[in-house]
């Protein structure tokens, strides 16, 4: 038994050099990229280190064993988050979810605690959906929420499939899909995650309890127009999908606005073939709409559609809407919740507007999440920040929960 | 003598594999990449091939010489184009003019024709500034238009400077600069190029005479909001660039549409971060004017930049604009011009809006362009056409210009 506690902040330093970006700051660490496999193997090693069993599953997903008397892995109790990152993301926003659970079973051996129950420590891969556009994608796969054969297909910007990179880091593709038994392994999950707003900061608290996860979709437009010389042709003579791009952005704005509590984002947009002096061809941009209820979502984007393509008809453009992925409204598990406010009776319970794997995995089992205070509120930036007091006590929350999930029989 | 005339259209063929674009279509051959250095090696040997004596100068221009009788290099009639591309770009646009110039030497040569002064046929890098956002960069830099110190400094969209890439493929950052001894063996300079336009086909005719270029500017915007995430960022709390973007894009066809005759293109964009989950922090995009009067440019772009800061103020976001390049309007050389319209009686004489290398040296030296019929009138895209009956007759109206300038002593 080693009684030494690994901190999460200790542990983040470790990683701090890996996938840094010099371009946008903060992180670029996408799924199977050499950053991401390189944070993969640091997790391993460390898991190893504590005597966990690891294995990886088909879809990619690492689960590092801490067995019960026995060795059955059922009834188990999960945790963890995921390694990956959005582009110039920051240093938080999954590792410290990785991290806690790896500072907690460290806790729990330091506070002898024997599991009745597994404890099983996971890194989910893709969970932001920043490389093949479908976020959560391990948990979604694993869940029977993601369709294997269009996953295998799904590209990244520079047009390498899902297949591609998954075999090149070793994954095999054909192996993804949905695991019932692997997931029926789990009787609860639990991840911590950084607040990904200012909720704890404005509470003047370290940790959360999450009770809700709003109802989230993405779509990928597509306006064709006609690729030209941008200094000979006429004003009068253009087809140009990018006045129709500038338009659609105002109209998901003011589609959003109309709606008490929606949120609509386009942060990312292409423009084919993107050179400075000439007319493009094609503009692709996605869209992110959220809000709790899931028809108002469907209701904003309808309308969004609807004003778009009244524009791409004015400009002779075309334009095309594609649902990448919609996550229905999470409410997670009532009586989970309940147990864990016993343990935690201080920590306040939030509401989020970020997906997170345990959402997708409350469609299969019990979950939850914590929440660990975020000084800026900012989220999906080298400006998210969590201190090393935070971090350390939302470590020794997750203990607290864990610990009080692993020493009593499932029910 | 070899009395073979080789067709603009059969050595077109022979480079019809190079730097194909299988994502955007057309051809992507950006200066000093692997395609782009090919089409350079290859046109050294077809030069080579005709008893042409190559020479490379300090700012990559190539220069390939018929030397006259007494072989003093002065006084030399110029030809030529560019062998680089837009992203995706058509077959024709500048290739056509390097081909066409080969193919008047085999002309002359089946003709007997004995020079009175030296002819060279010349290779200008980087005449689209697609890689480094300098039109013209060979010329520029010749002509003492572009200060060497800035283009060592110019990035590629990888965060490339042009002497890291310049270096790479063999040419010394080092020497790039003015070079009037160079540029001021020449007499005269002709460039033939597909036509970016309608013109010649709307007045049924293969072939036409330049009189003037449109001034052209290139500007680059970038605005400054604030990255977060896009679930969990309420709409009132938001600084999108983005959504400052969208509304520059419609200040800027607004305001060209005001002004008879100008020309307004945002053909390239870049959000970073750039994920679909995340509010970016910063977009960038470059913006293209063009009109005959030039104080009619800088008034545009004033009224662009006045409305887009009133914009980004609106969204609590920073506005800034620099200006990447500026060409006056180009005036060609009337008594050059005349004389060719009586070497081609039926070609009419256009303008354009499209920049050139000729328009460069016209700074220098009296410049000339013939223009050849594009049938779909559409260039910068894989739609440009020019039908091999055109650009050959085209070569043939290259070699008489080139013919009646090269018998006759300088004046």
């Amino acid at each position: 038994m080693n009684d030494e506690v690994a901190t999460p902040s200790r542990l983040l330093a470790q990683i701090s050099e890996i996938g840094r970006d010099p371009d946008r700051g903060g992180y670029t660490r996408p799924v199977f990229s050499r950053p991401e496999r390189e944070l993969t193997e640091w997790f391993v090693r460390q898991a190893e280190a504590r005597d966990l069993s690891v294995e990886v599953d088909g879809n990619g997903i690492v689960w590092a064993w801490w067995d019960a008397p026995g060795g059955v892995r059922a009834d188990a109790v999960g945790t963890g988050s995921h390694l990956d990152s959005v582009p110039g993301g920051g240093a938080y926003d999954g590792p410290l979810g990785v991290m806690s659970a790896l500072s907690a079973v460290d806790h729990l051996r330091a506070r002898g605690v024997q599991p009745v129950r597994p404890l099983v420590v996971m890194v989910f891969p893709e969970e932001e959906g920043s490389r093949f556009g479908l976020a959560c994608l391990g948990s979604r796969l694993a869940s029977g929420l993601a369709d294997p054969v269009r996953v295998r297909r799904l590209k990244d910007a520079d047009g390498m499939t899902y297949a591609e990179a998954s075999r090149a880091v070793g994954v095999d593709p054909d192996l993804i899909g949905p695991d019932p038994a692997g997931v029926g392994r789990l009787r609860e999950f639990v991840e911590l995650h950084v607040e990904q707003g200012k909720g704890l900061a404005d509470l003047d608290q370290p940790v959360a309890i999450g009770r809700s996860i709003l109802g989230h979709g993405r779509w990928r437009i597509v306006i064709e127009g006609r690729g030209d010389h941008a200094g000979t042709t006429r004003m009068a003579d253009r087809q140009d999908p990018m006045v129709v791009a500038g338009e659609v952005i105002g109209i998901v704005r003011r589609a959003v606005l109309d709606v008490d509590e929606a949120r609509g984002t386009v942060g990312r947009i292409r423009a084919v073939p993107g050179g400075t002096n000439v007319i493009a061809s094609r503009v692709e941009m996605w869209l992110d709409v959220r809000h709790f209820d899931d028809e108002q979502t469907r209701a904003i984007v309808k309308a969004i559609s609807d004003a778009a393509a009244v524009s791409a008809e004015r400009e002779s453009c075309s334009f095309s809407i594609t649902q990448e992925s919609f996550s229905p409204t999470v409410h997670f598990d009532e009586t989970l919740r309940h147990r864990i406010e016993r343990v935690l009776p201080d920590a306040p319970v939030l509401d989020t507007g970020a997906g997170h794997d345990a959402g997708v995995l409350s469609t299969m089992l019990p979950s939850a999440m914590l929440y660990v205070r975020n000084m800026t509120g900012t989220s999906h930036s080298p400006l998210e920040h969590c201190a090393d007091a935070d971090a350390d006590a939302g470590a020794v929350a997750l203990a607290d929960v864990l610990q009080d999930l692993v020493q009593k029989e499932a029910r």
